[in-house]
């Protein structure tokens, strides 16, 4: 049989790119069964989906992507995300937030809504992820306004011991000995700040907060540095049982995964606009390894 | 009938003086009807008087004074109060803190309890009270973490106009015009400060919070003074409007009493220790004023 005298004329482009919208979101994550939608639960994406489908009169929920897939009872106050949505779709876009605003339950909100710069995901973009873990320690007083993010412990804390053991993670390294292991994925992350400050000005006096910024985190990455610091910071262990809990690459027992509610998403860094498109390019294929999930996105993990 | 012959033997005194305890409180007022106990309502007087009573094994539940009966919804992290106890119902005071911080429910805290010094009363012996109304302004990145004890309005606040507002209010007048006026009350008191700033770090940036300070508080004072501010602060009426409101010494229409949650008691003054009794006295004598209710306690009033 030869081939058709009849070329096929070229395919007419009938669905007209989208555009990709930029999201800052803000949660308190008590009520939530964390970040990724699951059916039959109530969670940050789920419901953000709904209600977007809803204020723009969608048939479909629009799909989000995040910065760091925060595990339930975990707060934000900085999670970005993105949605791609047809051309026509926003008209106004402050219009829209303040359609959200007023639509949203009070545990979430949209603080901020643009148009995504060419070549932004807010995940694989994104070049660190900072979080804080808010701890009441015995020299703290007690304040049942704050407890739905502070978590207290029976301990007094030496902020200059959190930070000496703090310096001696800080890097390139396998964090295996810090997380819940996933297979197939990779526990290996830079880790750029793990430092401790105990506020002393206004009604927040006396309330320790870890601040723990990486490339990206695994799971229960930071609630595990900051179990381990608890230790060394309560003076119940000391620096060398660190490094060996460090250098086992898998987690110890002795490390405690601290509660949830002590965890807030604080800030997503991006890379400035013209590095955008190379930076997402660049993730992308490092976290998709041979044997790993081909979308690490069905994970649950802090990104 | 003349006098007896028998001249009546002195008294023994036979019940030992009892002690008196000076309590720190904090609560989140959210679920609770306010401070005065009230039959069938949840209130932090019942709750604490309940709870002291089963911790110390007492037949009959202590009676509980404060120094601000906050009202219903409304915040406290430098309540303080007093009870007298037994001479021997107290041994440990540390261990009962404790004992009670195992006991109370997470919405209240016992954060200081101490043997309080002679002349001490937590209602008389204080010579002013300090209460903060926490805005999120249309400038405020909406917040769910502090939705508890933020109040969201749809405006944008002037700093400088609230401070200059507040400074014509300043000093001994009628304030009858910013409360719920309540029978046989004197409305006279001296607001010592009514200024306003706008925090500029961490993560409670671009909060708008109200101080109010003054020797007492009338029924609602804070809250309609927070309104009256707001008016001027987001440029909907002028300072000349504020000053005939203040003048017309009953309250207009046009004040809006802001929302309970904003509200909380931050801390209450006291003078030094040799200054208590003289104080006391003073302030009882000046509130049991002819016409006036025999125990103002009985009255729910932000003393």
């Amino acid at each position: 049989m030869t081939a058709s005298p009849i070329t096929p004329s070229p395919i007419t482009r009938c669905v007209p790119d989208p555009v990709r919208w930029r999201l800052g979101i803000r949660y308190d994550g008590s009520a939530f069964s964390g970040w990724a939608a699951q059916p039959g639960r109530r969670t940050v994406q789920g419901e953000l989906e709904l209600w977007l489908r809803r204020v723009l009169g969608l048939d479909q929920p629009p799909r989000l992507v995040c910065a760091g897939r925060t595990d339930a009872g975990v707060h934000a106050r900085g999670q970005v995300a993105h949605v791609d949505l047809g051309p026509d779709t926003v008209m106004d876009p402050e219009a829209l937030r303040w359609r959200l605003s007023r639509a949203l339950p009070g545990d979430l909100a949209v603080t901020d809504l643009r148009r995504a710069p060419a070549g932004f995901d807010a995940r694989f973009a994104a070049v660190w992820r900072r979080y804080c873990y808010r701890i009441a320690d015995l020299d703290t007083i007690k304040d049942p306004l704050t407890r739905g993010f502070v978590v207290s412990i029976p301990y007094r804390l030496d902020v200059d011991r959190l930070n000496t053991a703090g310096r001696t993670l800080l890097g390139l390294r396998d964090f295996g000995a810090f997380c819940k292991r996933r297979e197939g994925a990779t526990t290996v992350r830079t880790l750029l700040d793990l430092s401790a400050r105990r506020r002393d000005d206004g009604p927040e006096a006396g309330l320790v907060e870890l601040t723990v910024r990486a490339d990206a985190f695994c799971h229960s990455m930071v609630r595990c540095l900051a179990g381990a610091l608890v230790e060394i910071g309560s003076a119940r262990r000391g620096l060398d049982w660190l490094s060996a809990v460090a250098a086992a690459g898998v987690r110890s027992s002795t490390v405690r995964v601290m509660p949830a509610h002590g965890l807030t998403l604080e800030e997503v860094g991006y890379p400035p606009e013209d590095q955008l498109a190379e930076r997402a390019s660049q993730a992308r294929s490092r976290r998709t390894l041979p044997g790993a999930e081909s979308d690490r996105q069905l994970e649950p993990s802090h990104d």
